[in-house]
């Protein structure tokens, strides 16, 4: 099973494409976009330079981001500390879906192409923007739709909060989160498409189609909508439909779920300190890469990007180049006839208040291979090995192509046995979706990994508003 | 109207003490505190030392807190930048407070020697520690009643959260709020004594009686109690009854409340960068104190301690002095019959996510007076120059007496006339009491000042649960 084979094409557990239009105006805009990526030398960047004196890997304008230097250390966790590369990108940048109501929920997203993404265009929010894209330091056009956003009509905020972005790889990062409910007839530009909330959620079925920024913002969304409802024949399905349900009954009190956080927080499982780039132990620079020592992790590496569908033709940039494809997955069961999901307190050093909610397994096991077995990952192999029919979602999903090279992870919703206890230590608690979606109507709860397992989950729920 | 004259006495607007029992604990409690606060050199804090390369004041142990420098950039505002010093305290605290159930909720509330109180001994939560406190870094006896917070029984816990302190005086400071119900029996030691809420609400109308822990903690639990359905015959507090009921309309929608503070937070109001203390423009050291050029602002000096009621007999330390007493106000007005404030969004460097909710009114007037009048705070003279029937409550309360030295603010609710727009900009919105309330349960909301007004907010409703 490989990210290119299976790239596009319905997964195991999905359910393929939803209407033959949908898939025909993608694979359109898929051929329309004749882009082309190489690798070039880190030093053929042209608007990049390397700071002489951090080594730091920057923008000639100081605008867009920086590729700089961490510095960890543990509070006596079994990892003592380390030093990494990481992005700093303090800009908060606009991810922004505009829906209508029809017959149910319409969504207007776009057709983009990232040049990290393995099959260069997937399903992205109306608005994805930085900062810097949307004041056109690029010099390029403006973005469209953004005037919904930027003073959206009275009484049609949907949703609209900040939240974290990869705290392995971003250094406190955060993105705009925001549904506005279009106000009047709003017409779809070519790369754009109004499809159906259900179709969209159909679409998270696929490998690597709905991009990352419009998982997250679905994941903000089913906060704000009913519960869903209406089911299809699936058992399975109405677990998950009771599981949204403000109604039903969870085993840890709000409360509780908030406590536990606050409780891990205030110990500061974390010391992290920003360094120069070029001071980063363990790690080295050559002509085409910044790379880990052990050959793990991730890399940073220089593209150059020819295409004839983004605001400007062509650009050179740092993308951060994972090693290996991920692990992300929920273990769920019902607890008193309630779907649960057994949350981990994610500890990752970018995130501006660790830790948040994250998967029940979140890693790239390549990385674990040279440690003994008591160093894996808990409950990476209860997920690995649990049988076909326990394994109620398998898609593989890709992070932001803007700033990762070719970063799939493989998304999992994995039914768990019985013998996993209701509090099996002190990183994890079991919730229901419910309780994860309420808490998405504030920053720095769930982690990106946690949103976009939570949209998938909510796809599974059969029909919805 | 000078603090000392009014120190420990009803206010104008206060309601005396509820109980002459309590008014002889605390007046006993305050004469057992045989304690002497005296000023010191800076150079003579023994166990603190000042950096020779930043400048930067700091514990020898590297624990408590270091005075440090602080660059601050505007945004295109008003004010385009300046230099302070400024606290960093990266330890978390706790702020505990012991409930229990009887014929109403009781607190276990303690009279607390802080050195820089005007008055010596305040009444302070059950728990009030530094991390470098319980974990007994000066050597001194163990926290009392800490077991109760750092286990929890299951079930008991009414309120946890991480919550900020001063942003202008400290970086990125914040302190975990808490409220435990207390699982059996537990006894007042010496200096402690259960209290109904009632009780601890109707001091909140005494000047310089209840600290800011215990106001902060309060706020923290008005969201987890149930509205105050029972009111005096008064009929603003039937209003502010009518303000935390969670059934009671608002005048804006609870999404449009954080859309408005992420679309602030989005744009980065301040730039802020940490810089040696000596470095700092603007500021000059002495041998008694380091000030502002101007006089303004505040100044930090060193003092030395001796007391028979603290975990040891005595101690030197820094402390922030404030100069002038500031003012800290809702306007309050029912709209549609509910009582809502005039919330400020609050830009204060020291705020890890700013902004956070103010009140209308927070500054310290005197900072002001070489200033033209158009650059006065908004809202500041309809605060000082409300008729006297306006004036819904009326206390000078102190700031943390452990850090700072006769930190007084005259907190203040005014009943705002029907000429104060709906939306007066896009720095101000009209919110309830309960919108408020509610988001203490998440931290970064509402910033120190605004929890203590709150507080006094919701004694001001009559009985209560």
């Amino acid at each position: 099973m490989t990210g290119a084979a299976r790239a596009g094409t319905a997964s195991a557990t999905g359910t393929g494409w939803p209407d033959p239009d949908l898939r025909q105006w993608y694979e359109q805009r898929r051929e329309a976009s004749t882009s082309t990526v190489t690798q070039v030398p880190l030093d053929a960047l042209r608007d990049w330079r390397t700071d002489p004196v951090t080594g730091d890997l920057g923008h000639r304008s100081g605008q867009f981001f920086t590729v700089t230097g961490l510095d960890v250390r543990g509070d006596g966790g079994p990892v003592p500390g380390w030093q990494q590369p990481i992005i700093s990108q303090p800009e908060i940048g606009l991810l922004g879906l505009l829906v209508r109501r029809r017959a149910g929920l319409e969504c207007l997203v776009q057709a983009k192409m990232e040049p990290g993404n393995v099959n260069g265009v997937q399903i992205s929010p109306t608005v994805q923007a930085t900062r810097s894209n949307y004041t056109r330091i690029h010099g390029g056009a403006g973005t469209p739709y953004m005037e919904h956003f930027v003073r959206p009509a009275r009484g049609s905020v949907v949703a609209d909060v900040l939240q974290s972005e990869q705290g392995s790889w971003f250094l406190g990062k955060r993105n705009r989160n925001m549904v506005v409910e279009a106000a009047g007839p709003v017409p779809a530009q070519e790369n754009f498409r109004w499809i159906t909330l259900r179709d969209l959620q159909l679409l998270m079925g696929l490998d690597n189609v709905v991009n990352m920024d419009t998982r997250t913002v679905l994941a903000c969304l089913a906060a704000a909508l009913p519960p869903p409802t209406r089911t299809t024949g699936d058992a399975f399905a109405g677990l998950v439909a009771r599981g949204f349900s403000p109604t039903a009954g969870a085993v840890e009190r709000d409360v509780d779920v908030l406590s536990w956080l606050t409780a891990l927080r205030s110990h500061r499982p974390l010391d992290v300190r920003r360094i120069g780039l070029s001071t980063v132990s363990g790690w080295h620079r050559d002509r085409y890469a910044i790379d880990h020592d052990g050959g793990r992790h991730f890399g940073i590496i220089g593209v150059e990007v020819r295409t004839t569908v983004r605001e400007v033709p062509g650009w050179r940039q740092p993308l951060l180049r994972p090693r290996g494809r991920g692990i992300v997955a929920f273990l769920a069961r019902p607890i008193g006839g309630v779907l649960h999901v057994l949350a981990r307190a994610a500890v990752q050093p970018g995130l501006r208040d660790a830790p948040e909610i994250g998967p029940t397994v979140q890693c790239r096991p390549e990385n674990y291979a040279h440690l003994p077995m008591s160093r894996r990952p808990p409950f990476l192999d209860a997920v690995l090995s649990a049988p076909r029919e326990r394994i109620r979602y398998d898609c593989v999903l890709s992070e932001e192509g803007g700033r990762f090279h070719h970063a799939e992870n493989r998304y999992m919703v994995v039914e768990a046995d019985e013998r996993v206890p209701v509090r099996p230590s002190e990183e994890f608690r079991w919730v229901t979706p419910r309780q994860l979606a309420t808490l998405l109507a504030h920053s720095h709860y769930v982690n990106v990994e946690g949103r976009s397992l939570l949209a998938a989950l909510y796809s599974l729920a059969g029909s919805c508003p």
